[in-house]
Order: C-alpha cells, then sequence, then structure tokens
C-alpha cells in the first residue's frame, strides 16, 4: 500500500537564507497560494521572532483560504534560565496566530555547553517547558532536532534524550536535521532507522546540501521510516542549499510507492519550480532533476536516435509526468497539449498536427530563443497566437515617444514622457511625469488612449518585474519585464524583451493594454449573441 | 589502510554533451594541464570517431608531458557485422595514438535489440572482439557498460554475460554506467556489490544526476568495492550532467579513508573547480558544495555567532582544507561579528562595543529598511562604512545630467544621455549614447571623469542585476540594481536602490567609480610608505 510522505516546504523561511534570496509580503503570499495549489502539506513561512518583518505576512495569511498547506511559524525553544510565558521570541511566535509551530533545539550536547553555554539538563527542560506549553495552547508541534546526527554521532545518549523529552512533552513530529549537511547516506538510513523504531511519532527529516547528497539523505530517511521530508522547493538555502524538495517528491512519488501530493498534480512539478523561481527573481539552474530547461535535453546523436526510437532508452522517466519536455524536440515549456489547449480558446478548430500548430510552436521557439519566456505571462502569449493566427488588428500606431530622465530634479518627479498615437486617423499627442522614464511612459500611454478607449481606465499595472538576460554585456545586457495587470475582474501578464529596458517594457506595455481591449470586445460580442 | 580510488573525468567527453558547452583545442589542452597537476588518474579527452576535431587535439596532446593522468580516447565497440579491422570508429580510436581506451558497448538487452537492432549474441561478440583487438595491440582497456544498471533489472543474466565478455576478452576495467540516470542510491549499492564480488578486475562507476543522486550513488558504488570513480570535475554533462567529481573526491578522501589525488592536492579543489568553469566560459554554480563561492557563507546571525565560537558548530568541513573560505553574508540578520571584521579593515582601532559600531549597523538596517543588500555587495557597503566614519571625500560633483529615450530611433541607438560634473572647480560637459538610458549614462559618466581620473578607463562593468522590490506599485515600484565591476585586478560590486531605475544604477555606478579611485590611492599610499 503507498504511504503517505508530508511535505514540508521552508522556501519562505531556510530557503530565504541562501545568498541574494529575499521575499517580500506579496512574494511570500504568492509562494504560499502556489505551493497550497500543488497540495503541499506544509509551509514554513517565517521565523516572527527574529524577523518582525514576517508579522505583516502572517496578518495577511490568516484571511486567506488554504485547501491543502498548514501555514508554519518557526521559532526557538525559550531561552535559558528564564520561563516560558517571559520569553519574548515565544510570544512573537504565538502572535503569529497559526496553528502549527516548528521549534528547533539543541541535540548536539557540544552546542549546548559551548554555543549557547547552558547545562545539558536545563536545554532538556527548555525543549520539554517549551513544546508543554504550546501543546497546552493547542499548537501542532514540529520539534526540529537541531544537529541531530551530529549529535547522535557525538554523544547517542543525549540525542535521543532530547527526542525523548519532545516526544513525552507533546511533539506531534520530531524532525531530524544534518544542519551542518556533513551526513552520508548509509549513516542517515541507519540512525533515522533507530529514531523511527524507538518512538511512535512522525519523524520528519532536514538535510542540507554541502556534500551533493541533501535529496538522496532524505530518500534514504524516507526508507528508514521517516514520513515527513523538509526542504525547499527548488533548492534554496543557507550555503549549498537544503533538500530540493521537487526533485524528493517526484523520486519518490514516480518510482516508488509513497504519495507526497494529490497525483494529479505531479505535473505541475515544473510549472511550481519555475513560478517560484520567477518569483523570488533567481534563475532556476538549467540542469536541475526533472524541473530544469536541460533535464530533458539531448546532444548526442546516438541519444537523439535512441529517445526517437523508445523515450525510455535515454530518459530515465517520461517528461510529461512533470510537466517537463524533450529539448530536441520542441523547446516550449509547457508541451504541446498546454500549448493546443491555449490556441483552442482563440480558434477551436485548430487540432495538434494542424499546420497552425508548428507554426505556432516555431513562433514560440523563435521569441524563446530572443530571451522570451511565456511562463506566467499568459497574456503576452496569446496575443502571439492571435497575431500568428491573423486574428489580431492594432488598436492604434504609434508615431513616436519620448522619454526624459533627470537629475537633480524637482518635486519629486525624475522623468517625463511625451507620446504621439494615431486611431483611426485621429492623433493625439500627451506627456507625463513619473518616477523614471518607464513609469512616465505607462502614464503617458495610457493617458493617450484613454481619449479613444475609456475601458483603459479600468486597468491598472499589479506587478512589474525584470530581470537582466545576460550579464555579461552589463548595462547594454539584454532585459525581460513581466507585467502583471488587473481591470478588478481580471488579471492577465504579459512579457517584453529587449537591450533596452525602456523597449522592454513598452512591449509588455502596449500588449497589456491590446490584451484588455480584445477581452472587452469579446465579452461584448459574447452578450450580444 | 587508505584504499585509492582512481578519479577518471570526463569534462571534455561527456561534460562536452552540457547544453552550451564546448571546448576548442587550447581549452582542451589548459583543462587537461590543470586536471593532470591536480592530480586525476584518468582524463577522457574525446571521442576521435564521431568528432573528428578532436584529431587535432590527440595529435598536439603528444606532446605534452604529464605527471599524473593518462589521456583516454573514447569510442564505441565496432558496429554490426563487421569485422574489428574494419570500422572507421575504431581506426580512428587507434590513430589517436593514446595508450588508454574506454569502450562502451550495450548491457541492456533491450537496446541491442530495439534500439542497435542486432542479436543479443552479435552484441556479446562486438564486445569481445573489439576489446580484444584493442588489448592485441597493447592498449589499456576500460569497458563502459552503458545502461548496465537498467540492463541487470531488465535481464541480470544477460547484463552479467557482457562484463564477462569484456573481462575475458582482457578489459582492465569494467564500469557501470547509469547512462540515464535514473537509478537509486541502494540499488548502486546492491548491485555493484554483486559485481565487485563476481569479477577479479577493478570497477567503475559512472552516474548520471537526473534523480538528484550521482554523487551519492558514486559513493556508494565506492562502498560497494569500486574502485574507478567517472563523472565531470563540476558536473557538466548531458541532461542534469555527470556525477561532480570536486565533490565526490572531497567526500571521500575528507570524510572517508580513501585517496583519489595526493592529499596535499586537495586545496586546490576551489581553485581547479574554478578554473574550469572559467575555461568553459560557465558561471560555476554558487551553491556547489565545497567550491561554490556561498558554500561557507553564513546569513543567519545565530549560525554567523556559532561559527564565531567554533567553526564546527555551523560547518561540517573547515573551508580552507579545500581552499574555499568562509563568508558571512552583510544583513541585518547577520551579527555584529561580520560587520565588525569589515569595519576594522577601514579602521583597525574600531571594536565590538564602539559607538562607531553602533552606529554602521543602525545605518545598515536604514539602508536595509529602504530596499538596499549588501550581500554580495560589499564595495558599496565598504563605502557605506567610510561615509559614515568621515573617511570620505567626493571625487566629483554633480551637476545634472539628461538622459533621452526615444521611437522610433535610427541606427540602433534607442537613448543618449548629455552630462555634466565638476571637479576641483573645473566642469565637464559630455553626451554619449546607448542602449537605453542606463547604458548611455553609464558610458556618459565615464567619459567625463575619465578626464579627470584616466585610471577609470580600466574599469569595466561584468555585471548588471535589477530587482523590482515590491511589485504593488507596478512601474514606479522600488529597484534594486547591483553592479560588478572590474580593473583586470580586483572585483567589487556596488548597489543602488530608487524608485526610478535610471537613479538606482547610477547610485550604484557612481559607488563604482569611487570605489575603485579609493583602491588606487590606497595601494599607491602604501606603496609610498
Amino acid at each position: 500500500m503507498s504511504k503517505k510522505i508530508a511535505v514540508f516546504d521552508s522556501t519562505l523561511r531556510d530557503g530565504a537564507q541562501g545568498e541574494g534570496i529575499s521575499f517580500s509580503v506579496e512574494d511570500k503570499i504568492k509562494i504560499v497560494k502556489t505551493l497550497d495549489e500543488l497540495g503541499v502539506s506544509y509551509v514554513e513561512a517565517g521565523n516572527p521572532g527574529s524577523n518582525p518583518k514576517d508579522m505583516e505576512f502572517f496578518d495577511r495569511i490568516k484571511n486567506i483560504k488554504l485547501n491543502n498547506s498548514k501555514i508554519v511559524a518557526f521559532g526557538s525553544t525559550r531561552r535559558c534560565n528564564i520561563s516560558v510565558e517571559e520569553d519574548n521570541n515565544i510570544k512573537s511566535l504565538i502572535s503569529a496566530g497559526v496553528d502549527t509551530v516548528a521549534i528547533f533545539g539543541k541535540s548536539w550536547d557540544f552546542h549546548v555547553t559551548d554555543i549557547i553555554h547552558t547545562t545539558l539538563d536545563e536545554n532538556l527542560k527548555m525543549i520539554g517547558d517549551t513544546i508543554a506549553y504550546l501543546k497546552n495552547l493547542g499548537k501542532e508541534v514540529i520539534f526540529d532536532a537541531e544537529h541531530f546526527f551530529d549529535g547522535y554521532k557525538n554523544n547517542k545518549d543525549y540525542a535521543i534524550k532530547t527526542l525523548e523529552t519532545a516526544v513525552l512533552s507533546g511533539a506531534d513530529c520530531i524532525a531530524l536535521c544534518d544542519t551542518n549537511g556533513g551526513c552520508f547516506p548509509d549513516e542517515v538510513f541507519d540512525i533515522t532507522k533507530f529514531v523511527c523504531e524507538k518512538f511512535n511519532v512522525s519523524v520528519g527529516i532536514h538535510c542540507h546540501n554541502d556534500c551533493g547528497m541533501a535529496v538522496a539523505n532524505a530518500v534514504m530517511a524516507v526508507y528508514a521510516g521517516a514520513d515527513n521530508v523538509q526542504g525547499t522547493f527548488t533548492g534554496f538555502g543557507e550555503r549549498c542549499g537544503n533538500t530540493t524538495l521537487s526533485t524528493v517528491i517526484a523520486n519518490l512519488q514516480l518510482k516508488h510507492d509513497y504519495i507526497c501530493i494529490p497525483s494529479e498534480n505531479i505535473e505541475n512539478l515544473t510549472h511550481v519550480a519555475r513560478k517560484i523561481s520567477e518569483i523570488a527573481n533567481f534563475k532556476l539552474s538549467d540542469i536541475m532533476p526533472y524541473v530544469g530547461k536541460c533535464a530533458f535535453a539531448h546532444k548526442g546523436g546516438m541519444h537523439i536516435d535512441g529517445v526517437s526510437k523508445a523515450p525510455h532508452s535515454f530518459e530515465h522517466i517520461d517528461p510529461s509526468k512533470v510537466g517537463n519536455e524533450r529539448k530536441f524536440l520542441t523547446s516550449e515549456v509547457s508541451g504541446r497539449s498546454t500549448i493546443l489547449s491555449m490556441i483552442k480558446k482563440i480558434d477551436p478548430s485548430i487540432e495538434k498536427n494542424s499546420p497552425e500548430t508548428d507554426l505556432i510552436i516555431k513562433k514560440l521557439k523563435e521569441f524563446e530563443y530572443n530571451g522570451y519566456q511565456f511562463e506566467g505571462a499568459e497574456g503576452g502569449f496569446e496575443l502571439l497566437i492571435r497575431k500568428t493566427l491573423g486574428k489580431y488588428k492594432p488598436f492604434f500606431e504609434l508615431v513616436n515617444f519620448k522619454t526624459i530622465g533627470e537629475q537633480p530634479y524637482s518635486e519629486g518627479v525624475s522623468a517625463s514622457a511625451v507620446i504621439k498615437v494615431i486611431v483611426d486617423g485621429k492623433a493625439e499627442i500627451t506627456a507625463a511625469e513619473g518616477n523614471g522614464p518607464v513609469n512616465a511612459l505607462d502614464k503617458a500611454l495610457h493617458k493617450a488612449l484613454e481619449v479613444f478607449y475609456p475601458a483603459l481606465s479600468e486597468v491598472h499595472l499589479t506587478d512589474y518585474k525584470v530581470r537582466v538576460l545576460d550579464g555579461k554585456t552589463a548595462t547594454a545586457s539584454k532585459v525581460r519585464v513581466l507585467i502583471e495587470s488587473s481591470d478588478g475582474v481580471d488579471n492577465w501578464s504579459t512579457v517584453g524583451v529587449s537591450n533596452d529596458i525602456i523597449e522592454a517594457s513598452w512591449i509588455a506595455l502596449v500588449d497589456s493594454i491590446e490584451y484588455k481591449l480584445i477581452k472587452d470586445i469579446e465579452f461584448k460580442f459574447k452578450t450580444y449573441l
């Protein structure tokens, strides 16, 4: 029978310890929703005690309904020689207002005596008091046994005693941490097995990748009986990163009889990994197992020949199982069937083998080659399909625009833009000021077009992201701009690529406006029918 | 007693199958020399049969004396139904003129019948004939049993028979390949153990990282008795890459009693990994175990505090053992000691409890609150310290600048910038064109200042990154710009934050220039003392 494994994602907490990773509250909420949709069991979202900014997040997340994920607040056991009630970090933790908490405590005797400078006995009390207190408040408590494996190797009896204390105090799960990432798969297996046989609670595994074996260690721990895997979805984390959950989920669920997430969601693994990377503005490694752009890319002639004869000759799984694609056939990200479903929205008569489908895939490849990415920019992709199918008519013609940035600037406005457009033979010239040239241009374009299309006043941009594609040429690098828009009813996103950030933004802005106008026309058309 | 493990590097052959990897003959020679110096046993350098360009390499390498490494030419068993002597690929292989060859042949029955379309018996003859022929010519022969693990799982008897044939024909080493990268550590251990017990020759292990476990699989195979580890030094390779040898070497030699390379060379691992990446023009992953820039980077305050008290509290090994270094990331979550070590570089008299330290920490928090991030922008942080300590004098005064972006544009230039600066009472006004306003401003600023500071002509930007901090206000959002600069001797990075991308870039550009000028003055000052 399949065994259920709880997936515990710490992208927002331990992942944020990685260099260059920092999340806004908005980013955090988007990632929570994404992981919830995928069916992850726990999302560890922050440490209210050490990071006061997290409070805004915990306040906002209370009002968002989640279907699969429990939100976890992370904190330490009480400090030594004070009562739990007095501990400010515990107070912050409680004020986060979530039902599940992860509490880390020391399991390595050396850390107790030499790092936090207390007695072995007091450390046990810190663990016991804290967990008992939180259980008393009705919380689900996961005990993160920090440095458990190092502790076990140094002083097995004491390390086990810390777990025993946690379990006796009511911990719902004891998570064994290889905090320094120095353990090997065989030790992780043996030690986890010992723990699983000794205690009758859920056992978690938390690994780091300092020896390049975090995924294998997590898998071995599951073999040994662990039923809760901690990690970060794309491997973000301090030093060499945490266990990459997207890899572990695929390994356990596609190659073994474990259930980590609802099976119908496995094909979203690639999409979710890319989305989280986009939100974090951090490039997903092309060679990441299962979900990377190159995970199923074949270069060797014999391999391509083999895969063409029988895919499993050179592929360990069918890439579509995780929503990825074989690369030498089609470079599009979501596979032919996803693309077809988008084409059918615009022209239901087109089939998988229609020449139009081939043409659109060719166009898509061309755009991707030039740095476009339509993952998370479906609005832009819809316009590309329309243009390719000839189901598109421009709504305006740009005569010219000019943006001016100035320093020093007065009255808080550092840029202005002048624009001239033509709609149905009528010209409109106008100007606007803004914070920077893109903002000024955005305002000027809206101002000019609202004269002809008043509905555009409903549109506002909800997100604006910039990604430099090739750092080597520095300020002349290619940039990709991703824009999210909303009219209060729908949300859509568009994308532009250029060496000039203003041009890249312009492309995405124009697509956003045209998407809105087409949407409104189609709606009217349907209403009048 | 220590066991010797032969390291078999295939960066130049299997590594070149990775997307975006291609080597010139010059690159190959540099990499061979680097690996030879490190003490790698085998360097697989090419496939003369399938890549005729490799011949030039084999010609040139003959005249280069190597101290530790044997050069290996790679090829297939003879094709079916012809004699070995007639096979052109075998002819090419021999004409490479090296003493050691790696020959791959099929071990998975399905591949024999369905991919190369021959009989199981003929495949055995192909293996036997080829190896016997090459042994007869006095070559050392490594037999790469392609898809061995998949073959073993599908038809154990036949897979073993392919090895038996190789051994009976004189193969010096049989390398077990997980060609599709789908195997798990426990299977690799069990199957390798079976093979090692059955055959009395050297056993190699060749893994791919499709399940994120190549390193662990290689380690488990060594536990099971394999004494030859194939991989690529930094993990390059088709799809998700090959076993990362730098990680395996460190794992086996620093944490177990195996000898992979001369022990005095272990401290060159980081240097070699970075050098190979440089030669391949491929960014080494910052989070790569042991050798990555962040492999020993600490961000959490408690981790930094722990490492300061006792390095092994949060480090699995001493970073200097592999030639890497500890790094404390500068962020509001990082502790006082990191910041102090940077302050002391500028004023060694300042102590942990000096009021200046408090002042700088307060400044840092203020800047971070406003969206700055100094981790990875240590140059910018140094300037912040100088400014706070009053150890700073501006090098120029900006009178004003203006950037102009235009559409449509002519001659490929979409923006221009005009700038006026004053240095020592003398004004300079100039202008430049560029791809976008930031590029134009960058050029104009350099042009204006080089009149006064000719050394600035040595500076060029090596990276330019943009991060939008708060998507909610869209194109008026705050952006953070990170710039990396180099003058050919040093590299430094600086950061700027503003609602206006031009202003954010400007701040980082100015800091970059001032960092360079201060650096040069200090160097002269030291020289004159």
